[in-house]
């Protein structure tokens, strides 16, 4: 682990990270042995910080150390941590903090062979996401929402869990986004309220564009989400995961445009 | 600072607290060597604990810490953070990990010395404070709201900033919770949806109780609010400190029953 540069496992106990929730992340795959859709990772610390008031390190910096990081592993996963720094008792920041960055590898995630081909088991939770403009669409440290969501189950035959807002609308997973095909148009959830904006939601949305075949972004009720023809999941690591049931509703993988998903794979992975 | 029982001043960077704000604090007043209101605090670590599935230190263990890093000291405040430990990574707890208990003492705030008795200026924020069930009343580490809300403002002759829900529900203080006098009853917001139900907060609740003028909990509008008859904030520090101004407009100290002022005053610091 590197932290601010230097090899490391610890940081301060007075970081704001730790005390506030105070900070930014990516999760990033690592194929061939580099970090993929960097440039995408990147924008979106850059967009999260600019909205928090936090200063994300320079691309060059931050490029180089996920670099080194990442070393002579071929796959894996990156995490990048970047926090407002240590800070004294108390919400306001000091003026002079200085952000703290924690560049983390880690191996594949052990995920089900299958889940590509034959598509995962969702459930929906009951841990509502909380609505707020402020934060909306932000991937920040504060995620006890998808904490308190995931330890909802424990069968390991379930991939993800389905998070709605107060309102009964679908927002997202715990760790992913969702997209729902019905009448061969492909939709996804509007994350103006709450929801993180994924960087493969991003990569699905420009592709589906660049095809013609915009995705239309709105409210999803959750009975129109159990009316799809068909559903997936994206992440960075997943890229794009056909789910086969919600619930126990089987729902049929038939929709899902192959062209689509063949031009994500393509492109998620570089 | 103590940090598993150990002198220290670092946590992992693997800790769930830093990863996702997974766990609980207490802010609490140090007065005659001893913390102050410690069975009220110790509890809500407890229910906090309790409702996120995060195992907290015994009693004596904390108690017997928390005494240590007081050490000398007279006066001043102990923080105590307690996350749900180190993890790997994923929003699933692994079913092993240990929490992480942090115990820091610090010297007294810088407030300002006329709080208590011609009152402090306050403004209203527009960060709003999100509604969520699941973590509503929990002082829990996912503090990015009252960040942003105390990042709107530097002018230091504010001293605090209310805090509203998204349907213009007065909630609390970014680090305080409010009581409001009208026609010579006391109110105070409803936090089931939101908010941290502070220690100052139940045990003025408590008293008010005791003497036979319970503390009505309800759903306060932001205009309501305005045209209270007199205002004070509470949290375990300040004890009781009144408004005189709110965004400009002069309110009235007059209305404050200072019986149960001088109750919660002698009964905040033991």
């Amino acid at each position: 682990m590197l932290i601010n540069g230097d090899s490391g496992s610890t940081i301060s106990a007075l970081d704001r990270g730790l005390q506030y929730g105070d900070g930014v992340f990516e999760t990033i795959a690592v194929a061939d042995g580099r970090p993929c859709l960097w440039e995408r990772h990147y924008r979106r610390l850059e967009s999260g910080g600019s909205r928090l008031g936090i200063s994300i390190p320079d691309h060059a910096t931050l490029f180089k150390e996920v670099s080194t990081e990442i070393g002579l592993n071929d796959t894996g996963v990156i995490k990048i941590v970047i926090t407002r720094g240590r800070g004294s008792r108390g919400y306001r920041p000091d003026s002079d903090s200085e952000p703290t960055r924690i560049i983390n590898f880690s191996s594949w995630p052990d995920y089900p062979v299958a889940a590509r081909t034959t598509g995962v088991v969702v459930r929906i939770c009951s841990t509502p996401l909380s609505q707020n403009r402020t934060l909306a669409g932000i991937k920040h440290l504060n995620r006890l929402e998808q904490v308190m969501a995931r330890l909802e189950w424990d069968d390991m035959e379930i991939s993800e869990g389905l998070m709605l807002d107060s309102d009964d609308h679908v927002i997202e997973g715990t760790m992913s986004n969702i997209f729902m095909y019905k009448d061969g148009q492909l939709h996804t959830p509007d994350l103006t309220d709450c929801g993180v904006a994924g960087v493969m939601r991003g990569l699905v949305l420009d592709v589906a564009a660049e095809v013609g075949k915009p995705v239309t972004i709105r409210s999803i009720s959750r009975s129109e989400l159990l009316a799809a023809d068909s559903l997936f999941l994206t992440n960075s690591l997943m890229a794009i995961w056909p789910i086969r049931d919600v619930d126990g509703k089987s729902f049929s993988l038939d929709s899902i445009d192959q062209k689509l998903v063949s031009e994500i794979h393509n492109r998620a992975y570089v």
